[in-house]
């Protein structure tokens, strides 16, 4: 059978499950990259699995997000990680070597592997021939233990690419024609592979701008083939002896096709508040900027710097415009010193920044009330900027460029120059940088500052117990309201005992009060409607309520990866086997669980019991073996130190 | 009469007073420079005191305190103070500029010229053969509206140079070794005057170096002559035309005297928590680091970048040191690109962060809980990094470099090399960076994010009038006690009403409450013991109390600054003819007034009743005859409104 290049990567790495579409399936893992925002719990969930040492071929953590230093905290998270690469034997990216996904791509990615990332832009290494995954930090922790990763197998869309890009028009053009077309759910449930002659005209780091952007289309994963191109790029990294041809066999099929001349694309721009909010930069010429913003990993490249630099070139920007400057690699910025391009962008009025990802997850340069900003970044929904009421438009570095000389939107096709050339840097080598872990590291304790705690032990579920019904929520309450996110929150990311003091605060600010007085008495349940947990993959939303003795989440129905967390950390989910039923229970009951073990091991409702009225419900759950599995050990960091 | 420095510059200001040390003088202001943190009140004032156009010669304002854009307030500041700089006729020095100290020395500094800015570290241009001098908000408002600034007339200690500096000693030295002779408060009431041979052998940074931390020896100025290396300097600026020559008459005196022979140096470090906390660097070799920091008004120069580039040439700094790279200007960053140097610090692992002053005021770059930082900035109290016990050492480019390389504290001398030559750069024009103002801002209009608001109008005292004690306190009450500071509270310093809403938290949280309701009856007073309003100089623990209605303070005595602030905005500030009554004011009395005004106008203590006991007791204030007319007009903007 012909296979294409999802294909073939799946094939190599599947450990169990049918390849097709909708079933789950486990992969093996072959690297993976964690980065700090998200690192500090996978490196705690890997201490509290007593791991000695990473079964991946390749891990790393990189120093990418939490770069701003108000206090001892983010620095002491920085020295938490190194000490964790150390113990673990994982390679350490330091501050200022830039963002994980370019970085990654430069110094580890190896054609034919797979990745699994705990950032949801993993999918950019794609680029190098890779399946490489964004997955919940957890997952990521299982892959470094050696555990497969289990996913639904995707559908394969394969969007052909003819013609060559027209001046003035660049790779980020491309993925916003996909985001435009498919929308921000277009890729939900599908690996997207990009092939054909048009790829010859797409460098690796083109390629890169485009895989990245899958994350926007909801794909599990963007591939591409590891051709020449990805030959050239690995020998210029000095990488070249790594290389690994990987390309759709000939008369391959696709689950789904899409086909795209470049030819015919022109230079695009995302309007707030959605990637997908896609037009033609010609329909809104002319609206004034605050800030135009150049890098990220949607636009990481030499040539994406290099581009802007020349459009800016012995000139300079408007007055009052903020034209920041946020390299994305340690090498490139060096190549980009060398080669004159931050000499250029520094003397047109730019902004420099430390290389990291900044500004594009909210760290820093967030735009004035009011104002447009202009940013090559990946996202732009409501508030991500870090202001409220935000107006993001998304765009290459040619349109961000020319805009920042006009100070209003631009299209870089009126600029009175010839589209600049942009010449290969000489290649710099980095890998120093990335600090690899000792042989042996037994000696090596990890080193935790005061904000830094353990993950607790949790026991496994009994088999009869009676749990007061703390809260009754109604439908579709997000993990915003069970753990809410922002600055005030997330500086305990690593700390479960104080950032369970937040836990459902928005729905009763007293649960974590009555929670901490229950749990002496064995602790509670939780009650709630259609759609429990939608909204982001965060897991401190199932791990602080847990902490808090939370044992079973009783639903109408429950959100995907919320669910999926819960089982993780051993909290048993289950749901109404008539939807009526809800109305029986009230606040402070008290229900009564029998048999629970055997009823987890089985597929039958079973039955629960109100102690106040005596009326007896019957529930159910969806628990895959694996699962089951998971909860009857009391969550996947017991169930995988069973299986050391 | 043979005149030094200081004396000639004093004698060509004078507008009033006698230039007899401790008399008060009035001098005018040629200059002036305001920076964001503080540049938003300023601007206010002007905008209360219905200003057209600055009387100045040269004001400039700067943006490099607040460059993280967390939210919409600082770059809403930043888009504020642009506009009013437009209104106001004053030069705008965007963010990525740097630090306002070297930039205003490359852009605007002229030899004989007065400065007044409101940063404590403004006195750095005394490098210029200029008055240098830091003052309060109001001060640089009324400098700007054309107003004198009043200071006692200081003492001038003269400082002779002589010999050349060793190999691995450079400028951070002498005044590292200026604090350890004379500690934080060596400089009060003092101008410190460098002259003598050694001088030659120090460049105009050099210079600026010594300067800017004159503001750690508690000086009032610090003043280099303006001679043959002032003219090099402006030269390579483009700005040889400016220079004027200033020196020393031929015998000139000076009040107080130190000599030091820089041949005789030795690399020398301040220990927390002092800058005055000095030892050689001998005594501490071999203590581990975890962080290295370049940049700040104190080692702002090309050569202090350059030579720690030249120290980390070809070499890797130690695994987990956080080796900060901060420029302090954009032309010096761009020499620095063009030289190389940036590669050099970069290939080493430097951290590279954007021009401003970042670490040095806390904004990022804070240590990791206990963990030593070794810093080229001017200050070390405790805290000051963000990061509360902190552990941070005061050193030169020489030793910063040499420890990150080894990450212990090192003697540079150690070091396995020659003593690097730093050759002069090509000068790079960037005044076109420094945004001039229109000739013509009549059609200029404030621009104003939701956090700016105005400075409430305050009416005059009246005659007659009945006051409720609000608060009464004991002695050494701080202004942090008044109003706190904090990125709690900061955030609001362009807001008055908001501010006021933390005024005296800390000594009873309902006062802010309790002065709304009073507000409507009048006002209210507060009492309080010896030495009230110590510390910080933040005139916002004047403004925000009288925008809730303190119209008197009785107390004990005052600290100097805070009765300055108090006058400033109109509150009657008066003292205890007799310390005893303190004993006989309870709170929610109320203190009853009589024809205060002639009181203000007299010197003789009056009466005040106490109207619940019906005693009377004796009170006093020590106003001179320019604080009875700026009392009478209901504060200084009111004053200087009269007076356009």
């Amino acid at each position: 059978m012909q296979l294409n290049v999802a294909q073939k990567l799946i094939r190599e790495h599947l450990l169990s499950g049918e390849m097709t579409p909708g079933e789950e399936i486990g992969l093996k893992i072959d690297q993976t990259l964690t980065q700090d925002a998200t690192g500090t719990m996978v490196m705690l969930e890997l201490e509290a699995m007593n791991l000695d040492r990473v079964k991946t071929e390749v891990s790393a953590q990189y120093v990418d997000h939490n770069l701003i230093q108000d206090d001892y905290r983010n620095p002491d998270d920085h020295i938490f990680l190194r000490s964790a690469s150390r113990k673990f034997g994982v390679h350490y990216s330091r501050p200022g070597n830039g963002v994980s996904h370019p970085v990654h791509m430069q110094e580890l990615a190896i054609p034919g592997k797979t990745l699994l990332g705990s950032d949801s832009h993993t999918c950019a290494n794609g680029c190098m021939g890779m399946l490489a995954m964004g997955a919940g930090g957890i997952d990521v922790a299982m892959a470094m233990a050696g555990e497969a990763y289990h996913v639904e197998m995707p559908r394969v869309m394969g969007v052909k690419l003819t013609g060559k890009l027209p001046d003035w028009v660049s790779a980020k053009d491309v993925i916003l024609e996909m985001l435009r077309r498919h929308s921000v759910k277009g890729g939900v449930g599908r690996i997207i592979e990009y092939y054909g002659p048009g790829l010859d005209n797409l460098s690796a780091m083109d390629r890169h701008v485009i895989a990245n952007m899958g994350a926007e289309l909801g794909a599990t994963a963007t591939v591409f083939p590891s051709d020449d191109e990805v030959k050239r790029f690995m020998a210029q990294e000095g990488r070249g002896d790594e290389w690994v041809e990987l390309k759709a066999d000939e008369g391959a099929e696709y689950d789904d096709h899409d086909e795209i001349n470049l030819s015919e694309l022109v230079p695009l721009i995302a309007k707030p508040t959605s990637p997908d909010n896609v037009v033609p930069v010609t329909e809104i010429e002319g609206e004034p900027i605050y800030q135009s913003y150049i890098g990220s990993s949607a636009n990481p490249g030499y040539r994406d710097f290099a581009i802007a630099s020349l459009i800016v070139q012995d000139k300079y920007i408007a007055n009052g415009i903020s034209f920041d400057i946020n390299p994305t690699s340690r090498q490139l910025l060096q190549q980009l010193v060398e080669n004159g391009h931050i000499a250029n962008l520094l003397g047109s009025g730019g902004r420099m920044h430390q290389a990291g990802c900044n500004g594009c997850i909210g760290m820093g340069q967030a735009p004035a009330t009011g104002q447009n900003s202009l940013r090559t970044t990946p996202r732009n929904f409501p508030g991500r900027s870090g202001t409220k009421e935000d107006s993001v438009f998304l765009c290459s570095p040619e349109i961000a460029a020319a805009s920042a000389l006009y100070g209003v939107i631009t299209d870089p096709r009126k600029l009175d120059m010839d589209y600049p050339e942009v010449a290969d840097p000489k290649p710099i080598k980095t890998q120093e940088m990335l600090e690899a872990p000792p042989e042996d590291s037994s000696d090596i304790e990890l080193e935790k500052g005061p904000n830094i705690s353990e993950i607790p032990h949790f026991e496994p579920i009994e088999d009869n117990f009676e749990l007061p019904v703390l809260l009754k929520m109604g439908d579709n309450i997000s993990t915003d309201e069970i753990l809410a996110g922002g600055s005030r929150v997330l500086p305990y990311r690593s700390n479960i005992q104080k950032i369970s003091t937040f836990a459902f605060e928005g729905v009763n600010s007293n649960y974590h009060n009555q929670a901490m007085i229950k749990m002496e008495q064995g602790g509670h349940t939780v009650v709630a409607g259609h759609n429990y947990g939608q909204g982001s993959s965060r897991e401190h939303a199932a791990l602080a309520p847990r902490y808090l003795g939370l044992k079973v989440v009783l639903v109408k129905s429950f959100a995907r990866i919320h669910l999926q967390n819960l089982i993780n950390f051993g909290i048993l989910p289950v749901t109404f086997a008539n939807d009526d039923d809800y109305e029986l229970i009230e606040e402070e009951d008290i229900l009564q669980f029998n048999n629970v073990r055997q009823a987890i091991q089985e597929d039958d409702p079973f039955e629960v019991t109100l102690k106040k009225s005596g009326d007896t419900i019957m529930v159910t759950h969806s628990l895959t073996r694996r699962h089951k599995d998971i909860m009857l050990a009391g969550g996947i960091i017991n169930w995988v130190k069973q299986r050391q």
